[in-house]
């Protein structure tokens, strides 16, 4: 069963090929990763850095019109959800389902007692009092935007602590709940900056809340290599990225509907506020099969609550790899 | 109280200065750190790496002497000892003390008894059958080095668990016990690669250990850097490197040995077989304040157990710095 997307190396061995010759629809990275001269000469790695990464802080703090003292950065969005689900009292998780896997086995780590709630079919289950909801922003798998306006109401009239996970938030300026930090004090927001920012091989995450929690979350020393800190904090500050990534992330989603849309093989295409699209089509298995043999990897989402192999998910990439898949999608009887 | 060496970031607004502009005793980095280009391409971080860092483990597996099999690979040395001790079934861990602070943190996050022993004056001391033993070995903060045969033999009767750390074994080219994993399944080496591999902004650290317990550790996810995987590989893979290191470790150990002794300033100089100097006076913390003002940052030493503020401990590091020194502590009166 695939539990993530990214692992074209598995593949490459199974087709007897290169890493780099597989062409990734599997891993929701984004498709404008231009390339970036940084200076990472040895000199800057022979020092420890300030553990608290007060530069690659105030640039991100920047970004998210937030102060550096409402960050904790870890070493990856993976590491910081394991280390605020350790970190949080409440015995009860709520999570709102299909979600990334990680949230689950997080909790589990955590000796956390687990409750789902199906956000597709029932968003409106009531939720126990101080329970930890889990919601993600747009979601995975299928990249729908909630406004949880209405919800969000309910959970603080319930006293939950509540992880909003904002990691594909910015392909689209959605509206953040970042702002909310301040006002209410068991709210964290959980951001990867490895999708939007292209860069999967940098492991940076971050945590957003009350400067209190921030204080009490103890990050681990030295938990981010510097090469990573200067790639991160320059990318941020590279406003033509963000304008031509939003542009370009536009044509290909579009463009990537189409070729989903044209090809007639799936029953369901998933309307998307982010940069994958989820699909349904009854020769999921097959077309899995068909596109790996033209080296194309796709998600394949029967590790999803609620879903099953019959799911498949195709990141947004950019025009050479999307004509690619459109002619194997043609070449598919 | 001092923690950890290498914090010259706060000392540097206490002196309103610049960080770059203290010199760091403190921290116990290869002062031998040529300048290396590594090509650190934008383009390298793009995609996910293999989360098993096949490349990577297998120059670490070559330099070691053994399989990547026997090898896992964390976010620093640190992060190794965490998810080592929280994932060790049992509950008594003995620490041969002093030692890296980091190992009681863990030790107690991972919800264990602890018991110490004063390695200097109590060695054989009893272990408690089947508990998990800690020797960091060349030890800290003095740099004895052990031979311990005898006590590998007591602790194997009592069929402890047993956590050896070697991350300063490589100045002096001692003998590791990296070669008995195969042979006693209970036994896990802790290496840091950033001392000797002059690269603290650099994020890995290792457990060897048999491969069923390396199956059984699940490191996280991309956990590495794909910079500073690069960056190590290629370091690992510089004979000349480890060559020129020794070599000049040697030469600056014995000017910073003969510096310390004709300073006249310290009752006790430790004899090290690593790449740092114990040392003790009754005007230590003077001492620390004079060299501080001289922009000299140095490890005091009262978070060691049974060690106070007399303790100071001088890393080795490369001439300039080193005249430096003397020159400061001749100016002490």
């Amino acid at each position: 069963m695939m539990q993530h997307g990214g692992n074209i190396y598995k593949y490459a061995k199974e087709l007897d090929c290169e890493p780099g010759e597989i062409i990734d629809f599997s891993s929701n990275i984004n498709c404008y990763a231009p390339d970036m001269q940084i200076d990472c000469s040895s000199r800057l790695v022979t020092k420890y850095a300030d553990s608290n990464y007060p530069e690659l802080k105030s640039a991100i703090a920047r970004n998210y019109k937030t102060a550096s003292e409402n960050i904790a950065l870890y070493n990856g969005a993976t590491a910081a959800i394991y280390a605020l689900l350790a970190s949080l009292k409440g015995k009860e998780v709520t999570l709102y389902a299909p979600l990334y896997g990680e949230y689950e086995k997080a909790a589990l780590a955590a000796k956390k007692d687990i409750y789902k709630i199906n956000r597709i079919e029932d968003i409106d289950t009531e939720v126990a009092k101080k329970s930890i909801v889990v919601f993600v922003n747009p979601a995975t798998p299928e990249g729908s935007f909630y406004d949880l306006e209405e919800l969000f109401l309910l959970w603080k009239k319930k006293k939950c602590t509540i992880i909003v996970d904002e990691s594909f938030i910015e392909f689209e300026k959605h509206k953040s709940l970042k702002n909310q930090i301040d006002d209410y004090k068991k709210l964290y927001i959980i951001q990867s900056f490895t999708k939007f920012y292209a860069c999967a091989g940098v492991r940076i995450g971050a945590v957003f809340s009350h400067k209190k929690n921030i204080r009490s979350l103890h990050t681990p020393l030295w938990n981010i290599s510097s090469f990573d800190a200067l790639f991160l904090k320059q990318r941020l500050e590279d406003a033509a990225f963000k304008e031509a990534s939003h542009t370009t992330h536009k044509e290909q989603k579009e463009q990537l509907q189409t070729i989903l849309k044209e090809s007639g093989l799936f029953d369901t295409i998933v309307a998307s506020e982010a940069n994958f699209i989820l699909t349904q089509s009854s020769h999921a298995t097959q077309l899995f099969e068909h596109l790996l043999a033209h080296k194309i990897l796709v998600r394949s989402c029967e590790s999803f609550d609620y879903l099953d192999n019959s799911w498949l998910r195709f990141a947004v990439k950019d025009n050479a790899a999307q004509e690619k898949l459109k002619k194997a999608l043609d070449a598919f009887a």
